[in-house]
């Protein structure tokens, strides 16, 4: 089985990837669990808001996200996971109805200096929705294995 | 209703609260709908993984530290959400059994300049396991009403 290797990303590159529809179900769903702010599971506090309607809690917009990511990159890739994120902004409210896309550029990439079978990558995610306007923004360090140590093969799962 | 306002919070606080048990069920269900890699989702393929076991998405423990936030403070307060996070890194694996709280810092507060019934809190977000083991950190801003304006009474959703 051929995978994605960190040595197969390239810096510049960039992955225009997705969609996914947001729906007013699965956004009240994920609020009931780990956001529930009246904005977030309630249409009429939601109309009450500052943000004038029901918006997606921006930790479901990463979700969304990740999904689309691993989706149509991780799930072909020799992916180790990711240590952590540099930073995130939300900035346009994510609505049901929305239309998710990813725009992901590879911004640097670097070797372990401890576990050499281990390459970083830094990226800069963008989601976009049907209007072209980007809802949320991320620049992430993620870790994929090098195609140069065949003793790691269990490393990538 | 007494409510909590940017007002209400002083730089310096530390506020403890949680916990929340994961159970493998939850880890498996958020991860198949949001982060499909096979240590989030398959007991055999994480066993052989660098992670030696299932682990829960680091979205899903993003999400359990909201929920804890939210219960604790946000529910209490007089809430607008968040912009964004300054950074976030996850520090130690998730995995079924555990359980966490979070230690929550507040770190510095400004008005908003063009915004004056918004305050801006800075928060360190610490999310401890039962072995006070940090597993994950984050800084981020957040977004609460100012005790100054009733015209936005409304604006709190």
């Amino acid at each position: 089985m051929s995978k994605l290797y960190w040595e197969d990303l390239a810096i510049g590159q960039v992955l225009e990837y997705g969609a996914h529809t947001v729906t007013r179900e699965e956004v009240i769903e994920f609020a009931r669990e780990f956001d529930p702010q009246p904005f977030h599971v309630d249409d009429e506090a939601a109309a009450q808001s500052p943000y004038g309607g029901l918006i997606a809690s921006g930790w479901q917009t990463a979700g969304f996200c990740m999904r689309m990511l691993v989706d149509n990159v991780l799930s072909k890739a020799r992916s180790l996971g990711a240590p952590g994120v540099e930073w995130l902004r939300w900035r346009q409210p994510v609505r049901p109805g929305d239309e998710l896309r990813v725009r992901h550029h590879v911004l640097e990439k670097r070797v372990s200096k401890s576990r050499p079978y281990v390459g970083f990558v830094k990226n800069r995610f963008e989601v976009l929705n049907q209007h072209d306007a980007v809802v949320m923004e991320m620049v992430t360090q993620s870790m994929f294995q090098r195609r140069l140590d065949p003793d790691h093969e269990r490393g990538a799962a």
